[in-house]
């Protein structure tokens, strides 16, 4: 399976024709869009929204993060493998959690290069052609690099910011709920909300903090849409109180 | 052939992930994208949305369809056998529709439950698993229980009401347009628009209701958007006057 | 391998129904959506933006193209074979730039016609299974046509007007990039832009003009949306300047 991670939408060019060299190089592999709205331009955020979602790769499976603000510019592109998952994508800290949070990892910077490479979009060029290549069990076309040289250690264990708004306008944070107890409140955009288990332990239009299934905190207001009656963004301080 | 119908959105997490599981079980079944903006939290709607489109879904088929805005409370999880086609979901009237119009009908509660079910996910933890297996030919992991006990006979047969909005700006009434005289007009926010054929048959601007592909009324503005234009919404009323 | 250039969005019910129609007539065949939000109702934009990204598909592949503002109206369908690829869609210019760039053409009109042809869907009654049919090598169910009876010879080989703003706020022009000089600016909604070789080589907040992956000249502001920034949708004039 190859799962696509990227802030590049689903309808427009981009996601296609990454799916057209995926399928030309292995159409018989499953192709999987995990995150296609991923925080555009920012891989710090997405770091944290891919930590906490990338349980959904099977073992062997591919994942191809392009969250790539720094394309046409010298950052490497990487190939990690963590705990016998593939990551394929800039070494832009991306997978920096996925790294910290896995027992066994290690790291090449990709030295293959494809007949064109255009300066605005490696995730077509160079990123899925190696994706495809590690679905099939290829090796590696790159160069073990040692893993701390990849890292981020300065970046937090969980983040007190808002990472991701779903469709229902639901607020998803970088801290585990596992990490919080359970009277613990959060403030976000002057507002303290208090934890309960799902939707539907409170009332219609209340506000909560619960774990969602991902294991993540998350903000909501049952059968409404946290993101306008709390006005919270991607990027939003989110505190812990007690 | 597994189709997914969902209020969950296609970039986001909650599709993806149902993929993932789907994909992990039966790697050689097609999934199907049917409607992944069904109206959120909104199961009486999204009934007669399902019942006009559910002809997609081929003799064997799978439908996995969640609206499940009591996730995590006590509803029952479903299967649905209607005419040869199946469906897997919550039990709160999803599949009344479907149900009402076809000639032989089962149903079954699942009793089969995931080693981790999440409060707020079973699209991905309960109903996909189960949809796979259906879509491999196993047996139904639940117990028969009679029709009646998950019907709602009190809804009508034909909703008077947007049901939903299309990228067109398209607004789609519960209305089966064969049910419907050729000079009846239909009246939706203090408007009245009359029948055509098509968007073709009237001059660019100018607002009709048509039979649309599978058999709804549907008010639209040729080569506008009927929703703006109109100020139509899903759950807006829509009379029938002569 | 099938790829779909739409103007039908990928959540609601059109890009789904023809899926399942693909999926019935050729499941082995990979299935891509290019694009899902090509220009609304816009053959002639959308031209262009087909004729920089037909690339996508490898020799012999089908793209199934429908931007069909006049779908029920007495336009004929069309298959076109450019260069070893199958076109298939409505004659209304769609394919244009496709065929007028191709060394070989040949082009057919459709004859065969479905059991049930609805007026306002031929996506899918139509030229979904004449697709999924020639992607399984079939003969095209048609009468050969002249090329010339089928081309727009007064559409200019380039388009100096907006034709698509992607997932960035990016706005993409009907100007291939190779046809304009490095000196030479852009002038859109009143704002001259210069030349850069890609966002990393100007500030964050500054507007360029570059050649994106796939040929064309786009607007864009470093890490910021140019659609806001500058005012700019499709359809807007933009000019060539020294």
């Amino acid at each position: 399976m190859i799962a696509l991670f990227t802030d590049f939408g689903l309808s427009g060019p981009y996601t296609g024709q990454m799916k057209a060299v995926l399928a030309g190089h292995a159409p018989a592999v499953p192709v999987i869009d995990l995150f296609a709205d991923a925080p555009a331009f920012q891989p710090y955020f997405s770091a944290y929204l891919l930590g906490a979602y990338c349980g959904a790769l099977p073992p062997g499976g591919v994942l191809l993060g392009v969250v790539d603000p720094g394309v046409g510019t010298d950052r490497l592109p990487l190939v990690v493998c963590a705990d016998g998952r593939w990551y394929v994508g800039p070494d832009n800290g991306l997978f920096e959690l996925v790294m910290r949070r896995a027992a066994v990892v290690e790291a090449w910077t990709i030295d293959w290069r494809p007949d064109r490479l255009s300066a605005s979009f490696h995730g077509r060029d160079l990123f899925a052609p190696v994706a495809a290549r590690l679905a099939l069990g290829d090796a590696v076309p790159g160069t073990p690099v040692p893993v701390d040289r990849v890292r981020r250690p300065d970046w937090p264990d969980d983040l007190g910011r808002v990472i991701y708004v779903d469709v229902y306008g639901n607020a998803l944070t970088g801290l585990r709920a596992a990490t919080l107890g359970d009277d613990v409140g959060l403030v976000a955009a002057g507002r303290r909300v208090k934890r309960a288990r799902t939707f539907g332990d409170v009332s219609v239009g209340e506000a909560i903090w619960y774990e969602n299934s991902n294991g993540l905190a998350e903000i909501a207001v049952n059968q409404g849409r946290a993101d306008t009656v709390l006005r919270l963004a991607v990027g939003d301080e989110v505190a812990i109180v007690d």
